[in-house]
């Protein structure tokens, strides 16, 4: 089975749901009733030695900086601040100075996005991983699903795409912030952050929202990286599509605030890529050309070289 | 460095502490600010393949079972019910019908003890684990710490201990029941599960209430299994004093409840075991002698075998 095929096993399987639980498995959190204005937001992740990290090519430090920031991206994706945080460690050894560098990597993380860390566990292991369990809150009115998305709404998204895993994969900078400015200043109709890449988190998106979308190719931000690493226009935006692991946000909003979107929110760039379309169908246009988008578009995108 | 002085060097590097926070790293949950009436409670904890279970000796559905069961006797420990639970996999393999059997453990457990699955992810590695996290709630008044035990009150189990891994591991029943009747119905100075052992944990309930406690070894309450196992009355103590994982409540109580304490709870045995003390000295009495108990007691107890 494939990890989707298995996420969509589980869901149907074990997920329960009663008054209390306003959103379960299926968007970047889960969310529950708080307080009269707030919902609590709580997500779990986890980063694994040899599968999201090597320990000869990344510091313990960067490690422990990860951990935290792939939850508080999911977090980021509902609209929401983060609260607390809970951490869990598998460790195959324990010297006092490898934990003292992951140590620092959570503590830098809690005075920059401004989280508590509340609870720890560690135990043996002959792998090193690490599973955070991040906790948040969000305004009922802020709020953002992946569902909302409208026939004719704008698709935007945060910073530049591509290539994560050469550099930015161990310097992630959770989108809190630019979150917040957008869900207070405009009604965002949809949010995801995009992990596994944008062709597959954008095809979440629309098949949540029961629509389509059509993507402007050559628009799409690319990273300094993917430029480096890609030898045509094609390769880039390739890359810029299906890498994943930048953790950047992707939203929807109606055509009518295209004006008032600002190109940047503090020092991040905000790009129009795209437009939500009626018609279940995930189409990019290059060149005046329409061609298909697949979530493995990898291996779907021929035409982009011909 | 040992688990407890990575804990305790976490506990000193990491954990902030704000007023919405009344709990951190050091009990069984973390407890935080939540409604009016209640606190909410947060845990974090994992098994491992080859730490805590081996894929030859358990099935997936044990497996399952175990990894909540843990985190609910945290919440039980605190005098909480749970609400909501979070689980991170890491998996080898991902063939449906072992995913199914683990699945199969869960939901099991959250028919059991009425909780709800919000939240999960799941990631490839090269060993099974999984990491759960629990949310549970406890009215404020019911809320039980390991500090609260006074000089003179008494010491209670419940159910039996010892050789738990040979078979009551993989079907813990987390005490969420008998700790909701005892917080209703009794004062409890302080409460903690026994995970590590009962030398281990009721040190550890001793240090943070800073008080010492005598046991009477002959009254500790032993598992069949240990019976078995066992050669000597001298070795069943020791088996039951340090062999952990029963995950049995271990809870104080001021002596003038004595007389009101049940025998059992549904049909969970209860068991006075020992009494606080003011001095900060963790003894036991095993024929009239006392004798000294330490965290690590199997290596310091030579006296009970002479």
């Amino acid at each position: 089975m494939k990890e989707k095929e298995i996420i969509e096993f589980i869901r149907k399987s074990v997920i329960t749901r009663s008054k209390n639980i306003i959103a379960g498995i299926g968007d970047d959190t889960a969310v529950v009733k708080y307080t009269k204005n707030d919902y609590l937001l709580l997500t779990i992740d986890s980063i694994v030695e040899n599968v999201h990290f090597k320990l000869n090519q990344a510091t313990y430090y960067q490690i422990g900086k990860k951990a935290i920031a792939v939850n508080l991206s999911d977090i980021a994706a509902m609209g929401g601040i983060p609260l607390y945080i809970l951490i869990s460690i598998g460790l195959p050894e324990g010297e006092k100075e490898t934990i003292g560098n992951l140590l620092n990597g959570f503590k830098y993380m809690a005075k920059r996005y401004k989280f508590e860390i509340i609870g720890g566990n560690l135990t043996k292991s002959n792998i090193l991983f690490i599973d955070v369990c991040a906790v948040g809150k969000v305004e009922k009115k802020y709020l953002k699903l992946r569902n909302g998305a409208k026939e004719g709404d704008l698709i935007y998204v945060t910073g530049n795409l591509g290539a994560s895993q050469i550099k930015k994969h161990l310097n992630i900078k959770p989108r809190i912030e630019e979150s917040r400015f957008l869900v207070k200043n405009f009604p965002i109709s949809a949010m995801i952050d995009i992990s596994d890449g944008l062709s597959s988190d954008l095809i979440t998106l629309s098949k949540e929202s029961n629509v389509g979308f059509n993507i402007f190719l050559e628009k799409i931000p690319l990273s300094n990286e993917v430029k480096k690493i890609s030898k045509t226009k094609e390769e880039e935006i390739l890359h810029a599509l299906n890498d994943g692991e930048d953790y950047e946000l992707l939203f929807t909003i109606p055509e009518k605030y295209k004006n008032n979107i600002p190109e940047k929110i503090n020092k991040t760039k905000i790009t129009l890529i795209g437009e939500i379309t009626k018609d279940r169908e995930y189409k990019g246009i290059y060149k005046n050309r329409e061609i298909n988008i697949t979530a493995s578009g990898f291996d779907h995108f021929p035409i982009l070289t011909s």
